[in-house]
């Protein structure tokens, strides 16, 4: 897999300097803990962050403003955010109204954040937790104890984002956080597998006429691999796997999101939009626009 | 290359379905005729279309909106939309103040768009026509006399768009167009090839250590080809390029897109954008957020 970059191992640090080039007039950028924040900062609300390991954006880092996330602090592809990234990013942040953590179930981060939490904690830092699993395609995988953390984060981000600017506080924030992942939930299908920038090669093997089914993003197998399907049948298994799941019921109001991580063009996903729409109707799920 | 799809002979149809479910509350479509238009359609102010081969997304068919297009009609993936379509989505949008097309200088497309608005013109409706050339890479092309038009019509758009809302008539509306591509350009280089789905093989081949500089965004031979470069060396030709090719000079105020048709992951656009920015700041240009 070809890629635009200079040094792969600077390849996140230049993407987050692009982003904050492009929007300098509203993000202010620290290089040393691969942090991007607001630059017009609120003192008077909740502050929220979030940031996993690089390689699945927008992911976190393209979420930071108003109504969104306050900040994020990216790790290295595929890698958590070392703990003082998370305790630096933190105390930025820090104001007496406290801090929201959001974090996507994953061994590694979990680790970074609570520790990070600790030291924010013992510079009486008020920290609240919210941690996202809407994975539904395994019960634990190859780095989570548990169901992983995917794209279900952005509806977590949404509303806690707009209920913190309007001023709820952060054990409502939890709350309301809980709440959100508890009704979230997503699954991923893979055609191919992808490159991270400085090992420059796949990080796994599938054949020309292959699929994963529930793939996991950082390359962590799924529930099987099978020969690749229309787009209509992956979306009726992914659609059924998470109908049943929460399980979803006909008159329910439903927010409807497919994402290709990065790597899938748009012509696609609105392809398997269209199909997902059309598996919705079918089952009388109202999709909201708001 | 792997696509989720149903049959590839449908694969436009059922992208422009998921557009129109996705925005239902919004946009209405003519499935006949590949149209999706505005659902609030004004009448008193000049209506834009523009509509070239499918396979460039988000292109024309996800621009359309109040400020951006009245309607898009592409045509299937890297053909012009046969005459008909035009000329129905004309006759579609017309009303007294006239109907603005914007095509992007391919043969195939100029021939669709003349003869459509000939036709529309024997029915009494008023078109005025802008024709979009920004690709500096090369003078004459495999599809094109003359520059090829590329992503410099998103320009084109939100100027024209913009001045229609606010009630500039037909002419001027040309005038300004014809004033934006005239201070428009850009130029593409390809990693590899892409796959459209009828066809299911990489329209050229190309090593898995070359880059073609200069590329048409139908696979057209650009500059040359050679072996890849840094991002920051790719981004140094092509501003370059485009640099000179107006030319630009220092004090200028800019507006800098940076865009993958489709297929480059958002983490690599932001990367190339930082590079692009700093020559930005080299050569003294401005770039302007509004």
């Amino acid at each position: 897999m070809k890629k635009f970059l200079n040094d792969p191992n600077n390849f996140v640090k230049e993407m987050i300097e692009g982003i904050y080039l492009a929007n300098s007039d509203k993000l202010k950028w620290v290089p040393e803990y691969n942090i991007l924040y607001r630059s017009d900062l609120p003192k008077d609300k909740v502050a929220i962050m979030q940031g996993s390991g690089s390689g699945h954006e927008p992911a976190h880092i393209m979420c930071v403003g108003k109504g969104f996330l306050d900040a994020a602090c990216p790790g290295n592809v595929f890698a958590a955010p070392p703990m003082d990234y998370v305790y630096e990013c933190t105390k930025l942040l820090a104001n007496e109204r406290g801090v929201l953590h959001l974090i996507n179930n994953y061994q590694g981060d979990r680790m970074s954040w609570d520790m990070a939490k600790e030291l924010a904690e013992a510079d009486g830092i008020k920290v609240g937790v919210v941690i996202i699993d809407d994975d539904v395609s395994v019960k634990n995988s190859t780095y989570t104890v548990g169901r992983r953390g995917v794209a279900g984060n952005f509806f977590v981000i949404k509303a806690v984002g707009a209920a913190a600017e309007n001023g709820v506080d952060l054990d409502a924030l939890v709350a309301l956080g809980e709440k959100v992942n508890g009704v979230t939930r997503s699954m991923g299908v893979a055609l191919t597998s992808c490159t991270p920038p400085a090992k420059g090669s796949p990080i796994f093997e599938i054949g020309d006429d292959e699929m994963e089914v529930g793939v996991g993003i950082h390359g962590e197998p799924g529930r099987r691999r099978e020969k690749i399907k229309s787009a209509k049948e992956i979306v009726e298994e992914v659609f059924t796997a998470i109908y049943e799941d929460l399980p979803f019921a006909g008159g329910d109001r439903v927010a409807v999101m497919v994402n290709g991580l990065g790597g899938t063009p748009i012509s696609e996903l609105y392809l398997l939009y269209g199909e997902a729409a059309k598996k919705c109707s079918e089952k009388g799920l109202v999709i909201a626009k708001n």
